[in-house]
């Protein structure tokens, strides 16, 4: 069984969410706390930009939810770069504890599930978790620099430059999180690091395989199963996945790199990094949850746990899937 | 409030420690199930060689307790390699799921908190928490590559090469996790990434003061109090922090990179890294414990949450300790 079941229902009472220019061109950009113009973010690297956009969605989320900073027990982040400087810089601005989670893209959901393992157990009251992702200092730390110009293959997703995190608490809304379906680490094999789609595919399907068969539900029982930053390519392989195993998700399956940016130009396959979902969760989904425009979602963010050295020492790439359910009660 | 306590008595049943042989050489070298001659352990690559380590010593954990690995819930796992690759390539190779956390060299501590609120709160029976470290994979990711010859200076500490972990059950021995006091992140402006004990010394004093306000406890209440890294020098800042407070730990403290080496010829102030902590708590410790000979260790891991890259922009070194206390039941 790897479901846990939250009785009491941990609530999210709140968001916080910004994302940069290209990002708020699409979908998000009405949903969003703040829409950035310029994705410096007045900063001077951006490194420290991704680092003052995660900052600015953990406060926002506190704002959002009424509640002062002193009230706030905990913070769970992580994010890309090296040392989760971002989460743990951020972490710095707070008076509060702080624990660092790693779990690349699928950051959000880890830090959703261990949120509301605490809230649900009493340990805490309220726990603010969130994550984001700069596509400058993703593709200069994962890729190549920018000034290079590089062409990009059109497998490759663009890493989104924004954050979102979620105010947790006890109660204060009637969105909940019901249980968390933790991801084993699986490898397919693949070796191409600008294919993240197709890497992680495969631990997404056994996530939703292993949550549908530990809860006893049926993937038509969600409004949506929507997954982090599989992308176009990715999303088509999970769905082929799922039909495999006799599981149907071709109507109700969205995944937030697919949806995040309106015109296709550079960004071919869609969004990527761990602020995709971040940023399509707290915004734009979490607002028709609490429209009641949907019900019930499964989110299953992914995430590809490779680095520069590991893919230089010709290792293939392990993924991971975390799956919340999340549901109005 | 900081604590959480844990009113199921969540155990450490069983560890499994390896260690390089410059570790060997002291006083954790007739504790560890596994003392490495070669610290490459048959692979090819430092980095390859790190992850080996700590697969041995999560597999060695489970059969120490007499546990097969089809048992084992969940393994709660980060280290200091960027993207926690040693975390993540070790998880491969277990079927069960996996949470990825990052704390620098406090990552032995969060992970022991994790797993005993999850065993505690009944969400998991049984719970595998360890991590690791490399000198060479370390150096050349954090400083420079071996071949230099780099000159160390004097307030250095040496990078621990070995690995620890834990099994965590609801029963099984009398040595249990009863309480965690989860850190907040402190930065007292040290810029000096050679000088690692003085930037952690701060965030270890601030989670020990309030784990003790938390428990109504006093520093002599405990046989024990271990730190992770600090070395000769942080754990004199400590102790002279602690006492500015009002609060002596002169007798009962001790930190575990002061006592892993012998003979400190270029080891400087002692043993850092994740691997640190993880190795004598895991061997030495644990050991003590399940002989009686100690009975209430407060392990309090330091971490210090820079990068290359946040040191490259002139940001000083945001630290973090998370605590738990250890006692015989």
């Amino acid at each position: 069984m790897q479901t846990i079941f939250f009785e009491n229902k941990p609530r999210i009472i709140a968001t916080g969410t910004i994302a940069g220019p290209k990002e708020c061109a699409g979908v998000v950009g009405k949903f969003v706390d703040k829409a950035l113009s310029d994705d410096m973010f007045g900063e001077s690297t951006y490194e420290k930009a991704e680092c003052k956009m995660l900052t600015y969605a953990i406060r926002k989320a506190i704002e959002n939810g009424g509640e002062r900073e002193e009230n706030i027990d905990l913070l769970i982040s992580g994010d890309l770069l090296n040392q989760i400087i971002s989460a743990s810089f951020s972490a710095r601005d707070f008076d509060f504890p702080f624990l660092g989670v790693y779990s690349a893209c699928s950051t959000l959901s880890e830090s959703f599930a261990l949120s509301a393992m605490m809230v649900n157990a009493g340990y805490f009251q309220k726990i603010v978790a969130g994550t984001g992702s700069h596509f400058s200092s993703a593709e200069r730390q994962y890729r190549y620099p920018l000034e290079l110009g590089n062409t990009r293959p059109p497998q490759s997703q663009w890493t989104v430059t924004g954050a979102g995190s979620a105010l947790i608490a006890k109660s204060g809304s009637s969105v909940a999180i019901m249980s968390a379906t933790l991801g084993k680490v699986v490898d397919f094999g693949i070796t191409d690091v600008n294919n993240m789609g197709a890497a992680m595919a495969p631990s997404a399907c056994d996530t939703i395989l292993n949550h549908l068969r530990d809860t006893g539900r049926k993937a038509s029982d969600y409004d949506l199963i929507i997954t982090g930053d599989l992308g176009a390519l990715g999303s088509r392989i999970l769905k082929d996945l799922t039909w495999e195993k006799g599981v149907d998700i071709q109507k109700n399956h969205v995944d937030c790199g697919e949806i995040i940016y309106n015109v296709i130009e550079d960004e071919f396959q869609g969004g990527s990094g761990a602020g995709c979902s971040a940023v399509v969760f707290n915004s734009y989904i979490y607002d028709k949850l609490r429209r009641g425009e949907l019900k019930r979602v499964l989110l299953c963010a992914t995430g590809a746990l490779l680095s520069t050295v590991s893919s230089g020492q010709g290792e293939s790439i392990p993924c991971i899937a975390h799956a919340v359910s999340i549901e109005l009660v």
